[in-house]
C-alpha cells in the first residue's frame, strides 16, 4: 500500500518519522496536497508526547484531485489549519461559524494520522484555502492558524478602523495581530514585558509601545476599545483595566488551563466583555488571505529543515520562547 | 430655608429620616419630583450603613419644572434610575452609552443628599422617564433599575426572539427578565435551586424550569444562546458550561465582591462570550418602559409603607432573601 511521510509525537517528546497509508484513489471531494511549508505553533508543542502526526499550518501544492473537487486542480497552492471539516447542517455551519459545529474536525481531535509536518495530506477541498500569488509559501503557513485567530478576533466581532486595539505580546500572534490591526486603520499599541521588542513592534505597525514590567500604571494615549491577549500568562488587571475603555472587548487567545479570572464589579461597571474565540471560519480566513496579499502582511519567520532533527530544534526554540517570531519547516 | 424628607443609611444599618434642601426656585433642567413610590433593590442594602439618601427606584408626580425644560410638565408622571446625570460630550455619551460616560452621576457616587426614599427629589428633566398609563407606579418603580438592568442585558447585545435565553434565579431581576424575554418571543429556560418557584415562573412565561441543586447534569431542550445571572452567587460553571450553546453569551447582573471566574479552555472553545452591563442607557430605558406597558409586564410587589419602620422591614426582608420577588415603598 501506498504511504507518505508524516512527523508524530512520541513517549519521549521527540519526533519521531513515520508513515501513514495513503488512499489508493481519491474519493468525493478528497485532494492530496505535497507540503511545502508547514508554521509551528504552541499548540504542537502539547502534543509532542502523542502518537498523532504533528502541525496544523500547512502549505502545499495539490497533486491530485477528487471526483467531487470543483475549485482546486493540480498545481494549485493551498494551506489548511486547525479545522478540517466539519457536518455542514447545522447552526454554526449555515451561519458561516463553522469553526464551533459540534461535530467539527479539529487538529489533534480527529484524523490524527495526518498533520502538516510530513510529505503530503489529504483534505476535503472545502477546507483547503488557496494561497493568494503574493504570499510565499512561507509566509501563507503561518496564517493558517497564527493568523487566523488573531484576524478572527478582530473580525468576528466587529472591530473597527477608528479603534485604539491593544496587543499584549509580541510573539507568534501578536506580531501579526499588529499588523493586522494597524493596515485595519486602528490605533495599535503594543503592551510588552520590557523594551526589547519596541523597534520591531513599531516596524510591524505600532503607534504606541508599553512596557509593561515592574509599572503601576501603564500610560496610554487613548484607553483599549479592544484587547488581543497573545501571551499565555494570564494579565495583570490591576494595570489594565484602568487603560480600558467603557464597552471595551477583552479576547484571550494564548492557550492555558484554569480559569479566567478578571474583578467582577470593575467589569460590569465599565461593560468590558470578555470573549472567547478560536480559529477563523472559512469565509473569514479567505478574506486574511487576501487582506495579508494586499498589504504586504507577512509573519517574520525563521526556517528550519521538516526532518527530525529540524523540527526537535523548532520546537525546543519555542518552548524556551526564542522564535523569532514563528518557525516554519521546510521540506527537503 | 425649605427641605424636603429624604431617608438615609445611618452607622448601624437603620434607616433615618432627615432633610435636604429644596432649591428656592429650579434652575437650568431641573425638575422637582414628588414622590410617590419607590422600590428597594439590592445595592441600596450595601450603603445602609453611609449617610446618604438610600433609593434609586422612584417614581413620582412632577410638581414644577426649570425654566430650560421642554417635554414635562407640572402633573407628569415620571421615573428615575440608578442614572441621574452625564457629560453629554464624550463617545459614550454621543453614542446612546451614557451609562458608561467617565463622569456619569449614579446613585451612590454623586449627589448623595438624595434618592427615591424620600418626599421628594430634584433631577435633570434629561434623565426623567415618562410613565406609560398602562403601567401603575408601583409596576413602574421596580423597572426603573431591576428591569433596566435585565432589559439592558437582552436589548444592548442583540438577543434575538429566535435564542433560548437562560435565566438563573427568579427574584427582582429574574421575575423581570423571564417576562421581558418570553414577551420578545425567546424560548425561556429558568434554573433555580429548588422547584418551590417553578409554577409562579411558568406562569410569567418560563417555557421550561430546571431545579439546579444537587444535580450534576442538566438536561435542556435546547442549548442557552443566552444566560442572564441574577444571583449573587457565582454559578457552577461544570453544570452550565455544558448547556451552552456555541457562541453563547453570559450576562453576569448580581452584585458581588471578588473575581468573575469561568473555566478558560472551554470558554475559548465554544466562543463564549461574558459581557459586563450596567443598566439600560435612556434609548433603551423608555423602550422597555413601553414595551412593558404594551405586554402587560409589572413587576410581582410587596408594599411597604416609607417610613424609618417600613424601610427597615422591606430591608430585612430583602435581606433574608424574602422578597416576593420586589418590594416597594408607598409615599404615606
Amino acid at each position: 500500500m501506498p504511504t507518505f511521510t508524516v512527523f508524530k509525537g512520541s513517549k519521549d517528546g521527540l519526533p519521531k518519522k513515520s508513515t501513514t497509508t495513503k488512499p489508493d484513489e481519491l474519493t468525493r471531494d478528497q485532494v492530496l496536497v505535497r507540503v511545502t511549508v508547514s508554521g509551528l505553533c504552541g499548540t504542537d508543542l502539547h502534543y509532542k508526547t502523542d502518537d498523532m502526526a504533528l502541525g496544523h499550518e500547512g502549505v502545499g501544492v495539490v497533486e491530485s484531485v477528487g471526483p467531487d473537487c470543483k475549485v482546486l486542480k493540480k498545481g494549485d497552492r493551498v494551506g489548511w489549519g486547525y479545522e478540517h471539516d466539519s457536518c455542514g447542517h447545522c447552526h454554526q455551519c449555515l451561519t458561516g461559524n463553522e469553526t464551533y459545529c459540534p461535530e467539527r474536525a479539529m487538529y489533534a481531535y480527529a484524523d490524527r494520522d495526518q498533520g502538516s509536518f510530513a510529505s503530503h495530506a489529504v483534505w476535503r477541498e472545502a477546507f483547503l484555502f488557496k494561497i493568494p500569488d503574493a504570499l510565499s509559501d512561507e509566509a501563507a503557513a503561518p496564517l493558517q492558524c497564527g493568523g487566523a485567530t488573531v484576524w478572527n478576533a478582530l473580525r468576528a466581532y466587529n472591530a473597527q478602523p477608528t479603534e485604539t486595539v491593544g496587543v499584549m505580546g509580541v510573539g507568534g500572534l501578536g506580531h501579526l495581530a499588529i499588523q493586522f490591526a494597524a493596515k485595519m486603520g486602528c490605533r495599535v499599541i503594543v503592551l510588552s514585558g520590557s523594551d526589547s521588542k519596541k523597534a520591531e513592534a513599531e516596524r510591524l505597525g505600532a503607534h504606541e509601545f508599553i512596557a509593561t514590567k515592574g509599572k503601576k500604571e501603564l500610560s496610554v494615549s487613548r484607553p483599549l476599545d479592544r484587547l488581543l491577549v497573545t501571551t499565555s500568562a494570564q494579565p495583570d488587571w490591576s494595570q489594565l483595566l484602568p487603560i480600558m475603555a467603557p464597552g471595551a472587548t477583552i479576547h484571550p487567545l494564548g492557550v492555558a488551563g484554569g480559569n479566567f479570572e478578571i474583578p467582577y464589579m470593575p467589569m460590569l461597571l465599565a461593560g468590558i466583555s470578555v470573549q472567547g474565540s478560536v480559529v477563523a471560519p472559512r469565509h473569514l480566513h479567505r478574506q486574511m488571505l487576501e487582506f495579508a496579499a494586499l498589504h504586504g502582511i507577512a509573519p517574520v519567520t525563521e526556517t528550519f529543515p521538516m526532518t527530525e532533527e529540524g523540527i526537535k530544534e523548532a520546537m525546543d526554540r519555542l518552548e524556551n520562547g526564542n522564535v523569532h517570531f514563528r518557525a516554519v519547516l521546510k521540506a527537503q
